[in-house]
């Protein structure tokens, strides 16, 4: 009975809270010991729950991993893609997103599930392509929004496969050096790199375009007569 | 006897070969199973040799993972940072250093060095100090040349620290997507990204320069009359 209603629990908030405080820790301990030296005890232990506590949350350590990477891509998506999706400007929309992406990697509760997601490669199988297949998403979202930026003359042209790659190489990068509370605030690291990436890739929209030198006459200009061209 | 010819073997060419052979070997088996994973004995047979053979090269597995790490950094100097310390333009020498670190980390050779080297913190006391020590020596070096240029009026203002890593995310995610023989191949990936990075934070040298779009005439131009300006 207690496991019946414990199971229905598991929709309320304090529970998915309950849920999502085990995944971080979870990760936490990953991040700090590596995914094979942490074992189920110790993860139970940070949780402060027992070892069969623990394995009411999870099924088996891989699945947990899974479950790890999975909260990490929906906290992602939720703060990061989707609310991105419908700006209609290809430019404004990847600025934006790297802004957000920022802010996701330098707040220190998701630090250790963003470095989980891109660092352990543990998964294998169908719960390796499941997280694939979610992160390929985020590429092709990407590589879409620099193409139809370049169609839409807004920036000069890239490899669009390159440029997402550059563009998450500087933004996913940070976890391995950013320190929060540190000489750099999070604002002003998002804007410095959305200048850095995009104050050059961008095409100024319309009248700064620089005009064409006009080509040299055929005759030497010391020779024209003066007027002569108006 | 044997055990001191062996020794004195150490610095010849063909047993310093073995000894990289052997590291780049436990490399790549630590980046397939993880650290913790692989053992002494996994790696000793994926060298071809039996774990005493193994230890002949090595005193610990601690000792192995900073002797690979060493081994990253030994080439990754040889490769691309000491050969563009003697350029003497900072926008250059950065071009140039990025050529050759992208071409490092796309090598099949030494690659799963490179992955070691950013990814597996599992390095402790002194080990840990002296790879840190020799990983911020390069980000140093960034970062001057980035100050260098912006003294010299070659780039516009940014921040250092951040252009600096903003620089190494691009580069060294590569290993995390990149794959060799695939559509792009690795000059074409480096100019892409010297290209991307620097081609807007450039200042360009002189004539180039935007001319200033002529004020505008406090008189529109309709009502002025023709050829006044001449």
């Amino acid at each position: 009975m207690t496991r019946v209603t414990r199971t229905v629990d598991a929709g309320t908030d304090g529970s998915r809270e309950r849920h999502r405080a085990v995944l971080e820790t979870a990760a936490r301990l990953i991040c700090e010991k590596g995914y094979e030296a942490a074992s189920v005890q110790d993860i139970a232990a940070a949780c402060g729950l027992t070892k069969a506590g623990l394995y009411y949350y999870i099924r088996s350590k891989e699945d947990l991993l899974l479950e790890i990477q999975n909260y990490g891509m929906d906290i992602f998506e939720e703060r990061v893609l989707l609310p991105v999706l419908a700006i209609a400007d290809p430019v404004e929309r990847l600025k934006e997103c790297m802004e957000r992406n920022i802010h996701l990697v330098t707040e220190e509760r998701s630090k250790e599930v963003t470095v989980i997601l891109h660092e352990h490669e543990t998964l294998t199988g169908a719960a390796r392509q499941q997280i694939n297949a979610r992160k390929k998403r985020y590429v092709h979202f990407l590589e879409a929004s620099f193409e139809e930026a370049m169609r839409e003359g807004r920036i000069r042209r890239v490899e669009p496969l390159v440029a997402a790659f550059s563009f998450l190489g500087m933004v996913l990068w940070i976890y391995k050096w950013y320190r929060a509370g540190g000489r750099i605030p999070a604002d002003r690291l998002a804007a410095e790199m959305q200048d850095l990436f995009f104050g050059g890739l961008e095409i100024p929209r319309a009248p700064a375009r620089r005009p064409r030198r006009p080509r040299r006459p055929k005759v030497p200009a010391k020779r024209a007569r003066p007027g002569a061209a108006s």
